[in-house]
């Protein structure tokens, strides 16, 4: 299989967890086929996954750190291939999240389409977050999202991944930015809350093609009946 | 390149049609290596585009029938490969569109994915559109809509080739059901405004996947600042 780092491949949508169907369905080995590197969830919405040189690092809400087996089931991943040879990275020092985010939209015409981001470097502090896992009957995302453990670490070493996705996609992905974060040591990371760059490079990787797959084998997936109003301000509320 | 039928390709978005972004951005050769069936329009709106065991015909607002070349350029185009063997093609007696509609969505859980419905036989009536071609600077999608031909035949064979997509991604795609059609003779066809079934065979064809792909080196729809209050509306005014 060619690695095209053209395209982003997502398996499930967020729109399938706001009402709680968190039961993973597509095994890591077969989404690594479609990527080494991005950000997802696990069943039950048990932590925050991300995946760096093809391997998947899952954040719990007790704050421990694992490597995924490749027989984990996942419910909801964005994954693609790094463009190692991206040339447009750029360097950065002194910037929040909020600065950087409005930094690359100014500069880059990307508003329109999906892109990776890659940030590596020192942070000054990285606040993240940490979903806490559920078991079944599942409680919907918000409900999830309210019983949440939040990290916060200064000075701190490592690899922001995720992705900006655009406004017209709300709810199939989160519209704007969704970053994870791995420091170098693997001891601390997750869904990132915000965070200030001492000094790092950035990558943006622009994508022609987004692949969004769906889990046509699930019964609860097949037979769930989408409640489409509020579903942006659900996202919303669990996502920020 | 192998002939995936689980998965329905598209070149740009509804949206960029409603304001106007009507250029041609892919070629047809390009997208026929995506699918062999299909539906989309031509630059500027000009008439209404099926594909058919891989030739592709424009039926352009004057009536006429043409076959379109392979330099062609699309700006919005749905296509797939046509699973020849699919086993669970169903006959059909005296229904019309709307009949239709409900009796697939009642009896196949596919309300949440993307399909292909493709429909061979005889048709009582079948009533069409197509829309009138359009030079720069364009139109918005509704004006070129209330411009828009009317076609009207009864007793006529031909097929039937689209797609029902789920509530989730309008924008991206029209939601519900949008299906074209072209008579054997390939001189009459359109956009289905409805239609009534004398006796024919509905093939649905299930998709895991879909890839959506955009034109990252149109500057136009690169620069363009979507207006997403009423996207929805416009669609489902310009759309029925």
């Amino acid at each position: 299989m060619t690695k095209d780092t053209t395209r982003v491949f997502q398996h499930g949508t967020l729109a399938t967890l706001v009402p709680g169907l968190l039961d993973g369905t597509i095994r890591l080995d077969e989404l690594a086929k479609h990527g080494d590197a991005g950000i997802g969830t696990a069943t039950g919405l048990d932590g925050e996954m991300i995946m760096l040189d093809g391997v998947a690092y899952l954040v719990r809400s007790t704050g421990e750190v694992k490597v995924l087996g490749p027989d984990t089931l996942i419910p909801f991943a964005t994954v693609h291939f790094d463009d190692q040879n991206v040339e447009d990275g750029f360097e950065v020092h002194d910037l929040d999240m909020k600065q950087l985010s409005k930094h690359i939209l100014a500069n880059y015409p990307y508003h329109n389409i999906f892109f990776a981001v890659k940030i590596v470097g020192n942070f000054k502090y990285m606040q993240t977050r940490a979903v806490k896992g559920q078991k079944k009957p599942y409680p919907t995302l918000a409900e999830v999202a309210s019983e949440q453990a939040i990290f916060y670490e200064e000075d701190s070493k490592g690899t922001v991944i995720g992705y900006f996705s655009p406004e017209l996609f709300q709810g199939m992905a989160a519209a704007g930015y969704h970053l994870h974060y791995l420091d170098e040591a693997k001891t601390m990371g997750g869904h990132i809350l915000s965070f200030g760059i001492t000094d790092a490079k950035v990558f943006l990787q622009p994508f022609a093609t987004i692949e969004q797959h769906l889990p046509l084998d699930n019964a609860d997936f097949m037979h769930h009946k989408l409640d489409m109003d509020g579903l942006s301000e659900e996202i919303k509320k669990a996502e920020e």
